[in-house]
């Protein structure tokens, strides 16, 4: 299982958003549909073996985590707009501390990054990182931010965390998450 | 200068179509959305030294091509509907036998593949073809299909261009072009 965690540092968590207007007024959510996409989609196949947690902060309400699974995932197209439709409607539903389900394998809690580091091991995705290719091993979970740095308490957080890196370049976190799933698929046909 | 070239079996050569709607009555016109994106972009910056030929084989018109050129292109954000909107600006523009400027980098002109192979020279990604990472060389020019296999008609015109994979797995054409552009990326940096 390989999780990715994306922190939306703008990204609403109302469930009032026009999926018209994801880029401004959504605070950048399209990033976070494109991440949903890249994470699961396959030529004609979904990755069942992923997860992907959108970790939304930009208010009104308190931070929110959006959990999207692999294995139960339903009714998830490869368009922005279709992720886009599935995290208004988590966003939405009624959220508490517990994760809980808003449409078949996508679900929503309180909390943000602190809490997610509780329950999911995480490295870093960093241009400064050690090179996937090149690490003997890779992490089962890998934390981005969006096209923000991340804050001052974030780097606090994540400040003992390895650090991996995915090539010379610095990518957009969708592309950066194509490069890592291409890594681990090599790596587990041993090619 | 690396081109990628994308054919869309059923995007609509017709620039009236909806920008809510582009996964359906525009044919696909999502997928040649995520290409033009994953040929540009880098976190906060551009590729100038790329460059994306979408063919379009939808109807009602005859085929047409649109050129992306990431020297030039302005008025392009990542998101779906931005691409989209300068799509549907280049097929409501004139078209003629030669390229003509819609908005700024972004250009339209009648004709599809076998035209296109002409101009330029092109390898085929497929996932039998040579592997990205152990080829001695890559070329300059890939071609990819959208969702559905390449026509008969296609792979005859295609039948004696070489071949690339991506890695172990079936990707979308999109996914496929930001890994290809990762190898590229580590060949000039020699890492």
């Amino acid at each position: 299982m390989t999780s990715f965690v994306i922190i939306g540092h703008r990204a609403t968590t109302s469930g009032t958003f026009s999926l018209n207007d994801m880029p401004g007024a959504a605070g950048r959510m399209d990033i976070l549909c494109r991440c949903v996409n890249t994470t699961f989609f396959l030529s004609h196949d979904l990755r069942r073996d992923t997860v992907c947690y959108l970790i939304l902060s930009g208010g009104p309400d308190p931070e929110k985590t959006v959990r999207f699974t692999g294995e139960t995932v339903r009714y998830l197209n490869p368009d922005e707009r279709s992720a886009g439709s599935l995290i208004k409607k988590a966003l939405a539903h009624t959220c508490t501390d517990r994760f809980t389900e808003s449409t078949r394998g996508v679900e929503v809690r309180w909390g943000g990054l602190a809490r997610l580091l509780e329950d999911v091991p995480c490295a870093v995705l960093d241009e400064h990182g050690e090179d996937i290719r090149t690490a003997p091993a890779l992490p089962s979970g890998f934390l981005l931010s969006d096209h923000q740095n991340f804050t001052d308490e974030e780097l606090h957080l994540i400040s003992s965390l390895p650090r991996y890196s995915v090539g010379p370049k610095c990518l957009h976190a969708d592309h950066t998450i194509t490069v890592v799933l291409n890594e681990l698929d090599r790596r587990e046909a041993n090619q």
